[in-house]
């Protein structure tokens, strides 16, 4: 008998298979949300944990450091005040709940809002966990068309119309608007504008997602669609890829109608305090410096993969150019999809994210990958693009030339 | 209008109301799993700490610090060890998963077993969130009756044919043999074998919570239900009562077959990386001679809590002395409701869990308490006590008598 083979018999309908064995990280790695370990400030979060642990540990001994279930104090006006900064939304400490990583934000929004059978609109590109998370819960998916300044208006506009007369409400609009995610297009103030109008119209909340707005390549971007309709939008973000992904601190700012719930709904007897306080001491000193210093690095990281990719791909390759963040997403000639040889590349040691994993039409993405460049150094880079050409022209003959020589 | 009431608007049916907002903890606090503030090792926290972020927090770049998503490999190998040594578990790392909390681990069991309709056999007095948890995601409760040596096996046959001629399979039987929440019971080795001798032969798997099991104060307890059949039980524990309730780490011990499906359904890129590297660190160093150390405090309070309440309330309080942990369960009169002065008690600065929160038939606990010693003071004890006896006869006449002298 299997070990467990008895429990299993008791499983709910519909209960997953095992996940695969983990096996080490593929080594020409260009998938998640990794960042530069070279560019985690190591030493100096040392420092801070050593100081907030000597001065405040002993609060450890109660749930939330005895502190709000919203979460630290200090990183809470720190959020309010970055988000003021940067984003230019009005909001105070109160306003915040701190989340374990901007996946938990996005689970307690969706257990606010979403349910089975509803109706959800998501960018037609977008983030992966958003459509599967959104599917598991029974909901209908409908993607809104991007183009290179975001979600296309008149075009949601006709879906939005199109569902009234279904009598449907859908019910969010979820979008990332700076730095969009894979496309890394950022969304203007106009535009912005036209997309708060339109969801009130209809009614629909908007649900925006900022993971990556502080890596902006110029450093400067529109401010977010809650700071334009605070009634009418939930916003979140997080510190995973401005600090580090594997410290699991996100947020969301929301009036308390909406957070109140929120924290109502979390229910988890808190998040880790340990990497509040920390990362609380920590971002109150640097925050500033370090993301202007770990951009600049993530901008040439990016500037040695689109070399790359054009010396390897040449036309065959539309780079998406991102205008900020960590990833890069391409597109291969219409023959070519990218799913026939992922399985192959992965298993030897080359990862991407197909597009069809990122997109509400996978067919519609076939020809796509998003390509994450802020884990692998330099060298790694190069050579993953290398071996990506090459896997790429075994299977499907495309780049037939790289370098400006001709494959064989 | 409301701050946020466009978007209230659209809330899926059902959706809580806000959470009270936070306004600090009350001043005779005996509620919560808050542990000892003074025993909190924060000094050597700090060293750890400074110490693991130094070597490897680079590795903090990297989702789960580029390991499996099961979490952080040296500290699953401790429990493991810790489990083998304490617990009588046969188990490596890859049994293991870290979860956010034993909170977490019991959101993942729950989604694996429980859904809508489902029936599921609880302690008829149990941890509170483990009830709101299932009738959350619309299952029905069963309690199943304790003595003072934990689940009484014959009650539970009958519950368990009678739910058979129903045509009902329960999905689980959730107990806490090893220091029961809330009556403070410990299961003796032949109630164990007899427990999981029924469960097998009704086909039910049994979901064991560990959570105190460390804190017994003699030091001596049965091997976990676990380790008599690990086919069909699931174990859960966390470091939150034994180390730092706002460090929240917990942790899954199961076969890969259904460990698997818990990681799968784990959709958080993992927990907090720090808190666990640094626990990591602190554990392997120092985790015996701290638990006894801790176990020493506990049990120094618990004393003080019950000669205080024997000096309070006499013979009107039945207590339920625990064989370890951190919270005690008491029974006023058969006349008394404390559901009549708990929220008076509150506003007065006074927190008690009343005994229906931690009850499948709320009734049934009506003139029952639990009452946590880990966080307050020794004076604070007995301040809070003497406050309850005072509010208590208020609202009740009981207790009558106190301290020898009586009450007017």
């Amino acid at each position: 008998m299997v070990a467990g083979a008895m429990v299993a018999d008791a499983f709910r309908p519909g209960a997953p298979e095992p996940a695969p064995r983990f096996t080490g990280l593929p080594r020409l790695n260009f998938v998640y949300g990794h960042n530069d370990p070279e560019q985690i400030p190591a030493r100096e979060l040392a420092e801070c944990a050593a100081k907030v642990l000597a001065e405040s540990g002993h609060l450890l001994g109660m749930y939330n450091l005895g502190q709000a279930p919203q979460g630290h104090d200090r990183l809470r006006a720190f959020v309010a005040e970055k988000v003021g900064r940067r984003s230019g939304i009005a909001c105070t400490a109160a306003d915040v709940l701190l989340t374990s990583g901007s996946l938990q934000a996005m689970d307690l929004v969706n257990a606010l809002f979403v349910g089975p059978g509803d109706t959800v609109i998501l960018e037609e590109f977008t983030y992966g966990g958003a459509i599967t998370k959104v599917e598991r819960l029974g909901a209908r998916v409908i993607g809104a068309p991007l183009d290179g300044g975001g979600i296309v208006v008149p075009e949601l506009r006709r879906i939005l119309e199109s569902l009234r007369q279904e009598g449907v409400r859908p019910r969010y609009i979820y979008t990332i608007p700076t730095v969009q995610n894979p496309t890394g297009t950022i969304m203007d103030l106009g535009r912005r504008r036209e997309l708060v109008a339109l969801a009130r119209e209809f009614g629909v909340p908007i649900f925006e997602d900022e993971c990556y707005a502080d890596l902006v390549w110029s450093g400067e971007r529109p401010p977010a669609l809650y700071s334009l309709d605070p009634d009418n939008v939930v916003h979140i973000g997080s510190f995973s890829k401005s600090l580090a992904p594997a410290l699991r601190i996100g947020y969301v700012v929301a009036p308390w109608n909406v957070l109140g719930r929120l924290v109502a709904l979390k229910t988890d007897a808190g998040s880790g305090a340990l990497e509040q306080m920390v990362v609380a001491e920590y971002v109150c000193r640097d925050y500033d410096r370090h993301v202007d210093e770990l951009r600049a690095g993530l901008g040439r990281k990016l500037d040695v993969l689109v070399e790359a990719l054009e010396q390897e791909f040449g036309t065959a390759a539309e780079l998406f150019r991102p205008e900020g963040g960590i990833f890069l997403w391409l597109k291969l000639p219409d023959s070519v999809d990218v799913r026939t040889f992922a399985p192959t590349a992965l298993d030897q040691g080359l990862a991407f994210n197909p597009g069809p994993d990122w997109a509400c039409d996978p067919e519609a993405a076939k020809s796509h990958l998003r390509l994450c460049f802020a884990l692998p150094p330099e060298a790694t880079i190069r050579e993953g693009v290398a071996e990506l050409a090459r896997i790429c022209f075994q299977h499907t003959g495309v780049p037939a030339r790289s370098a400006n020589r001709l494959r064989a």
